[in-house]
């Protein structure tokens, strides 16, 4: 019998995980004890915005990746949650693509309201996790920063939910740490402000990349220049946009890319992506992966192969987001409680083989966007999370991409239907690259937009 | 018998045991294996510059807080170390106050000398220490960065030297997740370059508020203004420079300080100085203190109460820095080779409160002055570290601290003679307000300074 469930993070993803258990509780089942640690003094993981970068008030890596001004990338009817609509949250139809604060209020609002605070231990990072073999549980130690003391305590299950988009992957370029300018990785832009009136160079050719350079294109930059390692991204760019190949070195402000054109620049954003982290896991139980749809060893893409009872949520490169993180959790859950059996090591690892070939073989993000709509669909089957019609929020996601490919600048003004309720949404009142404004107040209206 | 050592990190307070116990080998002695574990690729802790800020290549905490253009902020004279003058390393008298690189090169001539890097594993920061009271054994997991690789091994005495200017304290203050432009505290700052033209606020009044401040003003900044908690630093700065009491509030880009005054600006540097900070030691034993000349737990300074086989080095404020680190490291060694017997508990926290006592009347730098020279001179002499005529230092630091109240733009311009030679340091061919590259040759002279 499992009694006690440990959950690192009260992100989007561990959130779902408290989610799960508490929506079986109240329906009646026998549930574990949960307990979730949360590194940061607030729950909404990367949604909770912070202006702090590098290390935070008691010492710890700054969590936060967000910026100001930051708005939703994809369509929300994308990552509705199929429990907690948009409507119901905010007691009527919103524009497709909200800011930060809107989406953290939306997902602090499902949880608030299921009244599972309680659970969560505020600003205590997990430190370690060990697995005792005899006593077949988790010792986990972690740090309450207030009082500056540790606890280790006693856990049946341990999930792993403490994203992977907050440790930067930081490349060197020849020249760099002479640069006569800032040099900073997307994870520690805040505030596009900065950049008015500059020539900035992002290099990468990913979302950051591409969102960072809107923003300070919009927040008043000189000029922007992407560099790319594989491939540019292609879109429609204004004047004043250039995407160049990789960076070769810096000499002074004078950046020389692959082709050997070179251009003289003011800022560097590295815009490289992120690494898997789990400094408190020990070697034998930590996940290794790029940022990819289908990480190798785990099974469903969610229990550790090597010793089950370790659980990873939200590990993959992501189209879905918080509601194929409940796809994870809701059957987590079911395992958890004894409704859905494991198969055993070898159909396990029979069945990683066939995602990961079907994954490797994918050529473009249509192919990756039924690969991860068949993913989660492949998890709903199991469980009693409440109907979500993928195959409507694969359309919506191929939509997105030709609106993107149609305007890098106004995609953000679309509306798309909610695949719940079938009610399309309102137009914005003011066009994505005039709302200088991003606070929730501004976006719902409540007060005129500050620009 | 003591048969392993582990010594964390190898900045000039790790090095310094180094030395001491290879010089006691090379001498004849008997000595215990030693295993050096420094979680950069380089030794030098501070002094060894990096570009990047924050998280680095591994995600780990960058441990650099140094920055372009640093240049040592008090006399080298009064660092020196008794064992290896400035002379032995370069060759030649050099002037008084050197750059950053120049004293890298010095602090790490020295150990190359000693044969020492064979002791030392680079790219390997420890995680986690534990004391097992039946094997009276420390075990120390540390991380092979490049294997990516946890390793445990079992040591008799464990010397803590990690530094404690690395991790910052980070104060909030209202609306600064507001302000629109670059917020970064000084652990962050790495080029002057980024601030000209710009008009910058620096919170603090010690020697980080007063160098960077004095580095932007340098480098080009229009306006610096400092804001001081406890009291101004009273300098005579240049125009352009201003000192104002606590920052209140910020909204926009308008500081209101606590007098009611206000000012507008674009950057805001927070100098705010350093956490001791120990994230691989247990609660029992992790020094907790504040940045100060004795702090408590220590006896000697150096030895853990509670656990005398946990040795901490270089744990205080610093008038003196690598001479003291050597008093320090030679008294540890020779506790744990047995030639200096440790008194009872109740002798050493006697000794302890005598020391804190004094520490607690001080009332100016010059006595503080006093105290750490007396605190140097205690250690050394129970010991065979070379002869190091303290009380010179002493005048040393007494005519640089008028020197600065003469000129904060001109002091580094003077000369001291070499307690161990008696040379006068030559003046350095250009005044260091005009000396704008800080690189080895150009102090050197190999070539023209690039001006
Ligand atoms: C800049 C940026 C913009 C994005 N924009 C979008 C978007 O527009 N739309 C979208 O759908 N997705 C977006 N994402 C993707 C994002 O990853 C997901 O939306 C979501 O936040 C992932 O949830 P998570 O819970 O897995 O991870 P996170 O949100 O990262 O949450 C992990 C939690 O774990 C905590 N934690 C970490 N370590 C520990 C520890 N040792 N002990 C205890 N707690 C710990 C953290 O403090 C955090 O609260 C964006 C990501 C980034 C980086
Ligand atoms: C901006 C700045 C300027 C300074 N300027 C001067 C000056 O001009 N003159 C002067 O005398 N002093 C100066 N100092 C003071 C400085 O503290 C000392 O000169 C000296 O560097 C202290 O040596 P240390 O070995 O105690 O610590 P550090 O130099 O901090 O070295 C500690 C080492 O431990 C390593 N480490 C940390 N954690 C771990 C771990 N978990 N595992 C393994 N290794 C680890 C680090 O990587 C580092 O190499 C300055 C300090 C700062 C912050
Ligand atoms: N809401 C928003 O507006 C918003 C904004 C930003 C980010 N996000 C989200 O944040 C997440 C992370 O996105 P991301 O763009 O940071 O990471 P990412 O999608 O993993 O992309 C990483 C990028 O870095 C490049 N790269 C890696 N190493 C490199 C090197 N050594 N040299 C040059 N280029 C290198 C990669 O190039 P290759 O193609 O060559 O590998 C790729 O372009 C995504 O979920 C995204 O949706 C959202
Ligand atoms: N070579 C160089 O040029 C150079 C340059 C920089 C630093 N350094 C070295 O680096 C070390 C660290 O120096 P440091 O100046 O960073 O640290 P520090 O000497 O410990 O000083 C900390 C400062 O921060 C202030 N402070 C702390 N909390 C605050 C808050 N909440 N609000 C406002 N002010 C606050 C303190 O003010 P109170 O007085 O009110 O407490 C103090 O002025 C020293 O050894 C120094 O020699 C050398």
């Amino acid at each position: 019998m499992v009694e006690r469930v440990a959950i690192v993070g009260a992100g989007p993803s561990g959130l779902a995980a408290l989610r799960a258990f508490e929506t079986a509780r109240r329906a009646g089942a026998d549930v574990p004890e949960v307990v979730c640690f949360e590194k940061q003094a607030n729950w909404g993981g990367l949604w909770n915005y912070t202006w702090r970068t590098g290390l935070d008030e008691f010492g710890e890596p700054v969590h936060g990746s967000m910026y100001r001004y930051l708005w939703s990338n994809g369509p929300k009817e994308c990552l509705e949650f199929a429990d907690y609509g948009f409507e119901e949250h905010f007691g009527r139809p919103i524009p497709s693509y909200p800011p930060r604060a809107v989406l953290h209020d939306y997902i602090a609002g499902r949880v608030e309201k299921s009244g599972v605070k309680a659970y969560v231990r505020f600003s205590t990072p997990v430190r370690h996790v060990s697995f005792d073999e005899k006593t077949q549980t988790f010792q986990v130690t972690a740090k309450d920063l207030v009082a500056d003391r540790h606890v280790t305590e006693s856990f049946d299950v341990v999930i792993v939910a403490n994203g992977h988009f907050s440790v930067p992957n930081v490349p060197a370029f020849p020249g760099i740490d002479k640069f006569p300018g800032r040099v900073l990785h997307a994870h520690d832009f805040r505030s596009a402000d900065e950049f008015a009136g500059k020539n900035v160079l992002l290099v990468g050719s990913s979302y950051s990349a591409e969102d960072i350079g809107v923003q300070c294109y919009k927040y008043g930059a000189r000029s922007i220049t992407f560099s790319y390692r594989t491939r540019p991204m292609g879109f429609h760019w204004p004047d004043g946009f250039e995407e160049k190949p990789l960076l070769q070195k810096l000499s002074g402000r004078t950046a020389t890319f692959k082709d050997g054109s070179t251009k003289e620049v003011d800022a560097i954003v590295l815009c490289t992506g992120y690494q898997h982290s789990f400094p408190f896991l020990p070697d034998e139980l930590r996940l290794k992966t790029a940022n990819r749809l289908y990480p190798l060893g785990l099974y469903k893409g969610i229990f550790w192969q090597d010793n089950p009872k370790l659980i990873y949520i939200g590990m993959q490169d992501q189209y879905y987001t918080f509601n194929m993180f409940d796809a994870q959790a809701w059957y987590a859950r079911d395992v958890v409680l004894g409704r859905i059996a494991l198969p055993s090591a070898e159909e396990q690892a029979a069945d990683i083989a066939v995602w990961r070939a079907r994954e490797e073989a994918l050529e473009n993000p249509f192919q990756q966007i039924d690969f991860q709509t068949d993913y989660v669909r492949d998890l709903l089957a199991a469980t009693d999370y409440p109907h979500l019609d993928v195959d409507r929020v694969a359309e919506l996601f191929k939509e997105w991409e030709h609106h993107k490919q149609e305007g890098i600048l106004t995609y953000r003004d679309r509306s798309y239907p909610s695949t719940l309720t079938g009610t399309l949404a309102p137009v914005h009142h003011t066009p994505w690259i005039k709302a200088l404004d991003d606070s929730l107040e501004a976006f719902l209206g409540v007060r005129q937009a500050a620009e």
